[in-house]
């Protein structure tokens, strides 16, 4: 008899009466002293199988009696039930169980807290909620490979550790082998970098975006989809020390065509999660976010909005409200900026362009105003940012002056100026945090909960 | 009119004496005083369109004289050449630059050493071997994900940082934001690692396969594919850094079900590049690895050989030949013997299976023979190992015991061991070294010319 999965019996056109063998975990049990119900999970699917047992049944007392999470296995008879809530049930003929579990389980019935739950990060993943979200995440980022592989990207393994800084990002983390108890010193007393195993200072990663252009010069349009990093105290319900960009990067592209880019990778995703996880969209759209569905799809569905940095500061100072900081042109905007626009405003996501230079990265384009560089973030309702990128700077001399002009060590570019002086070629890019992503598709509210064991200040754990 | 690629040229079906816009690199120019012959890459794939410059064009004299790499855009007409080598050219009608480059442009056309071209990581995506070797590696990453991901795979992302320790697989890299030239001490003089980003030591991971499993025991069916870390003073051709892993894990699943998904996946790997790179592996099996090609196909098309590590043994000591390291059951095979049994017994890819236990890691599960555990690596000729794994030892007792046995902190495996306290549920997985697969399909011999920017001791430049 060949062993089947839950999953099989849901989208299987099984026939009634036909006899299956299934093994799982006992997902709740309940019952009387004549009969037992179990659902059965075996991690195929969200859903569980309904499994009957009888009093007849051989093993039924011991059956009847043992604690969530037990493995057993199942043969019995498939019957379909088209009066019942559930399409069918299984009649366990001969059920066994395989592997023990304990009564004190952790995730019994009754619905638990987040914050309980991010505790037990190991366990977690059982409950229906986060079954639901990490599916959802696994599908959303083979839909960003897919998506931009059939658009011709290669994808860029960019290096985690690094010994160069794009454009101070945030705080770093340090990546050393050297013993803290035991450092070697230089001649001034200072610790020796030159002894470590890489030979200099070395730190995590914070964007793979200045070593990836170097391929974008050979392959035209390349992205990276990796782990990224920030050393820093920040406790928002926004903010993890480690989660994953995807960085595409296009050359002979500017600023509308980025965008174009961007906005079909985000509508791509969503329409494939609401095609691939029907079912975890729905338990999140009943018990986690009401409104869910209908939200990503209206995305799917609408152009983004589009507008200036110059213009939106415009609509900010006309606005009937009143904002903590104050809206003049040149200012970062905060989070009640931008949700006013995409929330209120344009009521969908919105690409801000063309923001003042002084506040954007050195290696941003430089519009001809000599006051804005071509620069576009997208703002989605109820995340803020999503998406931030711009055109790159490819003239070798205005490069080079904003290296100056910023402050910044122009030796440690001397790589990254040489990609320009062996060849101009105009290009852009963007960041996509993909936690803010998952958030946005999963209704989640905390990244920490869109993470399999997330990183935070004084928590590494797992 | 609307702008091409190179790659549109030679798949979209133009019409001869069609006008086309164009816009890339230059990558050879030659040719006299009445006529410019320029090779021009703008990325789409690894071949140039052929743009032809003549002497009547107001620009002739200023192009005829641009260095490599200069960008330029060309309108022209697209003309079929079915006597010449390649299938059209371009004659250029209105031909202008846009992006400059410099004369000592150093990819020169002749052949230059890996060697050589590793100091300049950032420029050599732009060689045919590179871009074909990284064209493939994209191209290889995603087949991994559309294989798994097909087959109902959740793909997981463990944690780069972490606390703990997979089994001492190997040096580690610290991480830390304490300042080396002012450590906090505690009482015993010794550096407070409760002060530090995370209170307490961090290192990065060296394998997600232990939080991977939480995953397992809710998803059947899982991988992760990420950066893993061996701070190891290794200079092989074999041995990096960073690398990246690909570690599928699947409950229900026994040691053939584990061989038959990793067979299944790298023949999955092999025939989408076959599929998806000709040009890149064509040129490959001419100018790098003749017989590349073969290879690939023959693998792709045979059943991997399964022998047991005792039977292997025997066939060792029965070979007519002297090895360096004596063969006797219980000793942890060498790189001579690997390649033996591959490439001269059975001339193809072969899993090895039932290690003595105790030369493999303490979450392998034992057999009922108590000298061996379920595990099986995959060997391929040229390589040696490139997939290692196992049953797990689901048995909460049993694992218990090994991680005494093995001298491990049981405390720093408390939650692991949970994963078995909640739900016995017999599973299997397995790792495979993205980049020794990545050296496999391209025939490159050193581990550092199939990755980006290659990390190894002494060297993190870009």
């Amino acid at each position: 008899m060949k062993q089947l999965t839950v999953k099989d019996l849901f989208t299987k056109d099984l026939e009634d009466n036909s006899t299956v063998a299934l093994e799982g975990s006992i997902k709740t049990i309940r019952g009387s002293k004549n009969i037992s119900f179990i659902e059965l999970n075996d991690g195929s699917c969200l859903k569980s199988a309904q499994v009957i047992v009888k009093k007849n049944n051989e093993n039924f007392e011991a059956i009847s009696k043992l604690p969530i999470a037990s493995t057993i296995t199942v043969e019995g008879t498939f019957v379909k039930t088209p009066d019942a809530p559930q399409p069918f049930e299984v009649h366990g003929e001969k059920v066994e169980l395989v592997g023990h579990s304990n009564s004190d389980y952790p995730l019994q019935k009754k619905k638990q807290s987040y914050e309980y739950l991010r505790t037990i990060a190991h366990l977690r993943p059982r409950t229906n909620t986060f079954y639901s979200v990490f599916r959802i995440r696994s599908l959303a980022a083979f839909a960003v490979h897919e998506y931009l592989q059939h658009n011709d990207f290669v994808y860029v393994n960019t290096p985690i550790i690094t010994s160069s800084d794009t454009e101070g990002a945030g705080e770093m983390f340090r990546v050393t082998t050297l013993d803290p108890n035991n450092l070697p010193k230089d001649e001034n007393g200072k610790v020796d970098n030159s002894k470590d195993f890489f030979k200099t200072e070395t730190n995590l990663t914070v964007s793979g975006q200045l070593p990836e252009e170097a391929f974008t010069m050979a392959f035209r349009n390349v992205y990276t989809f990796g782990p990224t990093f920030r050393a820093e105290n920040s406790h928002t319900p926004r903010h993890a020390s480690e989660f994953w960009m995807i960085e595409p990067d296009m050359a002979y592209t500017r600023l509308p065509g980025m965008m174009d880019v961007a906005e079909g990778l985000l509508k791509y995703v969503i329409n494939y999660v609401l095609e691939h996880a029907k079912d975890e969209l729905a338990f999140l759209d009943e018990n986690v976010k009401p409104g869910l569905i209908e939200k990503l799809k209206n995305t799917a569905n609408k152009d983004f909005a589009r507008v200036t940095y110059t213009d939106a500061i415009k609509i900010l100072q006309d606005a009937d409200k009143e904002f903590k900081v104050p809206v003049k042109w040149g200012i970062d905007l905060q989070s009640e900026h931008e949700r006013y626009l995409c929330e209120e405003v344009y009521k969908r996501p919105t690409f801000l362009t063309d923001y003042p230079r002084d506040i954007k990265a050195f290696y941003m384009r430089d519009n001809d105003d000599g006051k804005t560089v071509a620069a576009a973030d997208c703002l989605v309702p109820g995340i803020g940012e999503i998406v931030g990128g711009s055109e790159r700077e490819e003239r070798e001399d205005v490069l080079n002056d904003k290296i100056h002009e910023f402050g910044l060590t122009p030796e440690e570019y001397d790589w990254y100026q040489e990609l320009r002086k062996y060849g101009e070629i105009k290009h852009s890019g963007f960041g996509i945090g993909f936690e803010r992503l998952v958030m946005y598709i999963t209704g989640m509210e905390n990244i920490r909960d869109v993470i399999p064991f997330p990183r935070e200040p004084g928590s590494a754990k797992f």
